[in-house]
């Protein structure tokens, strides 16, 4: 059955292609996992031609997976069994915003870069910012965060409202623009981090944030990555408001300073932001200097330049290409578990002592004020017995933080990746998500293979 | 057939009980609601004991009724089909508090008062705070709020992880303690906020939050409600960190004062909590005062004293004892439409205005700072003609607020009294609530004519 073409036919040539180059280009995500081509890439330009690609596929029982920046982590956007991907990055005007109400709406093809270029003149921006520069949409359906979710929350906490094309390509919106609301079950926070297995994202409303009156980031180098956890949960204990509290290893300090040609020292290093009125951050950032003393800090460098801080802080976001950079060829696998916090120490020097006993090489970042880190290892997905011992690794990680009550991914998602430990971590819980998928996928079309199976 | 018998053959007698009065108590809950008595109530004392109250309630198709304090304002707790009343009271432990990682565990029949007596010691609270002395598996089945949620969230913000008994009596644990988690759907906050009816809370963690290093409690008085509101948006658009920011009118004002034996000046009133530390604070309340005066603000009454600031809070919670106080034998019929922050004046201008049209005598609060606010009104639930008027009334807010992109329900949640706007709120995203619960409660039993219908 010619498909292609019916479908071509049905959204007009400019919207499909089966391109080989863009196939290739939607096989895969900027994950070690396998890549697979999709028959058919469309790239719909507004709710209604979603509408149109669901409808279509849900008749003919064909795989649908959304796709954005392709940069995500646990090969969510890899169309397994092939089928459609819904390219959504021609989705990407920025359709409101109400400064007023700290409120934006935007479609799911908008990057967090291009709307918080478009929020600074309201005086106001948006937290969540993961390493890439990630689509809202794609955000929004992996439930991301980033280096700032310590104070200001993740997805889930920032996005308001969701306009949804489930799988059968009815339209819902989910939620409410009011700041809270108790009326009927809470979808916008099921379909954030459902990962395209429940249907297609295409309006996003945000909760923003005004830009804080000041900034202050600092650098506190320490001995060792254990003094630099400890010191991190004795800021967060202290009830230090820090906006970034970010742990990187000398190994990634070492990519950080090749990749970006900064000279940072290479060893265990905290970087630390600060946002507040005159009065608070002053207060704020004596007492942590304090507490980092206390805590066996070498020396610490206060940056209240916006110049400085800016290179700090996008040095800080480009840990993963650069790691990735000193690896050519490679692919990234890169651990995300996510533990209480008075686990955190534990859950790191666990770490450290597994990848020597794995013989793994990889560098550590930490979001550690949420308890959430990465060993990001840089694998050769044909090398078979690596990729095992890389496998291991991550298990062994896992397991030890579900055992201390956290999760196998604090930010990065399920995937194919992750999906192995959903029944350790949810238990008969992941038999009520089953039903859920179940209930609004019926015929299992929506991003097959990944988060959970129906057909357990 | 005596289900009754066997009920009490397999929990044992001291658990079960058709006792009269018994029963008259969980007839209703604290609203105008029509009661009706259940079959029988039964106290669990466990997970296991819920279990099996379940599973037999599941065999035999019988409704089951969650029941706390019975402090809800929708009627949640009212057996409209009978059946079993399942009250948590007798599940009162605190089973552990782990300061570091600012978490606690509550059985569901904790009152919010009984764990912030024990929190107090380590330094820490639990800020959500409705008005009664509710049970915390009531506010996380409601998905309540209350006066801090500005500054602390609401339920579904500070709720970690749930076990949760469904309605066949399988038992699942959500979520986990870590701060984030994109590990698949999201049952924690799907529970949150359910009413019953998808399931029985038997276990919560819930999120701590370090007591602040100082407070200051301020009363800002206005010749006009419409001054009030304005003030309000003002402070918040100016992000001012306020703790808790109050809306009373004047007519609360007055029942407050006979109630509470207070002698506040019965003018439109705000009062402001600031939470901070000694740099913070100043700032804050320094900026605020300039606000207030801007915005026409009469005078405005700093507490920074310990006795007075409680005083001043306890008389704020009691607004709507206080007001029932003053029409004995009536009912209690609250609105409660929350709207995005800017379009908060126009809702309660209009408010006031439906209350002269409508021909409704009641009294405003509102949590302004989440755009939330409360038209109480006392009703003779046997004056029909009374009471149409201020359902009238009450439909005619929502309206307006969903029209402005808020909600019926910003905490008080849907029950009986909102059901009739579910599908204007929600649209086709009814639907898909209908098959959620469907999918978990197949015959039914679970708190049944509240929130959803299956059947349609």
């Amino acid at each position: 059955m010619n498909w292609i073409g019916d479908l071509t036919a049905l959204l007009g040539t400019s919207k499909v292609t089966d391109n080989e180059t863009v196939l290739q280009h939607h096989s895969h995500d900027e994950s070690y996992h396998q890549a697979v081509l999709p028959d058919v890439v469309v790239f719909p330009e507004s709710t209604d031609d979603i509408v149109q690609v669901l409808q279509f596929a849900n008749y003919h029982r064909i795989p649908v997976v959304p796709f954005g920046a392709g940069s995500s982590l646990e090969g969510h956007t890899v169309p397994v069994q092939h089928g459609i991907s819904v390219d959504l990055t021609n989705m990407h005007q920025i359709l409101e915003i109400r400064p007023n109400d700290f409120l934006a709406c935007v479609e799911p093809g908008v990057t967090r870069k291009q709307l918080n270029e478009q929020l600074r003149r309201f005086g106001l921006f948006f937290p969540v910012d993961p390493g890439a520069d990630a689509t809202i949409g794609g955000m929004a359906a992996t439930g991301a965060s980033g280096t700032t979710t310590v104070r200001y929350g993740a997805m889930r906490d920032n996005v308001r409202s969701l306009t949804v094309v489930l799988a059968d390509g009815r339209v819902i919106e989910t939620g409410s623009l009011a700041s809270k609301s108790s009326s009927g079950y809470n979808l916008t926070h099921l379909f954030v981090g459902s990962e395209g297995t429940l249907g297609v994202i295409s309006k996003i409303w945000l909760r923003l944030y005004g830009l804080p009156q000041k900034e202050v980031a600092a650098r506190a180098q320490f001995h060792s990555v254990a003094e630099c956890v400890n010191a991190s949960v004795a800021l967060i204990s202290a009830g230090i408001p820090a906006a970034r509290l970010e742990l990187v290893s000398p190994r990634i300090m070492n990519a950080i300073n090749q990749y970006s040609h900064t000279s940072y020292d290479e060893v265990p290093t905290l970087f630390i932001a600060f946002h507040g009125n005159e009065g608070s951050i002053d207060t704020d950032v004596a007492l942590a200097q304090e507490i980092l003393t206390d805590e066996g800090c070498i020396t610490v460098d206060f940056e209240s330049e916006t110049d400085a801080r800016n290179t700090l802080w996008s040095a800080r976001h480009t840990a993963a290409p650069a790691f990735m950079h000193q690896h050519p060829g490679k692919g990234h696998m890169t651990t995300d578990v996510c533990v209480p916090l008075s686990k955190l120490p534990a859950a790191i020097s666990f770490a450290e002592q597994m990848m020597a006993e794995y013989n793994v090489e990889g560098g550590i970042v930490g979001h550690v004020g949420d308890g959430n880190f990465h060993v990001s290892m840089a694998v050769n997905p044909q090398d078979s017995e690596q990729l095992k011992r890389a496998e291991a690794f991550n298990e062994a990680l896992v397991k030890h933080a579900l055992e201390a009550g956290g999760t196998c991914t604090g930010e990065h998602g399920v995937g194919l990746g992750k999906k192995k430990y959903q029944s350790l971590e949810h238990g008969d819980a992941l038999d009520v998500m089953r039903s859920i998928k179940f209930a609004l996928d019926k015929l299992g079309i929506m991003n097959p293979g990944k988060l959970v199976d129906t057909d357990k």
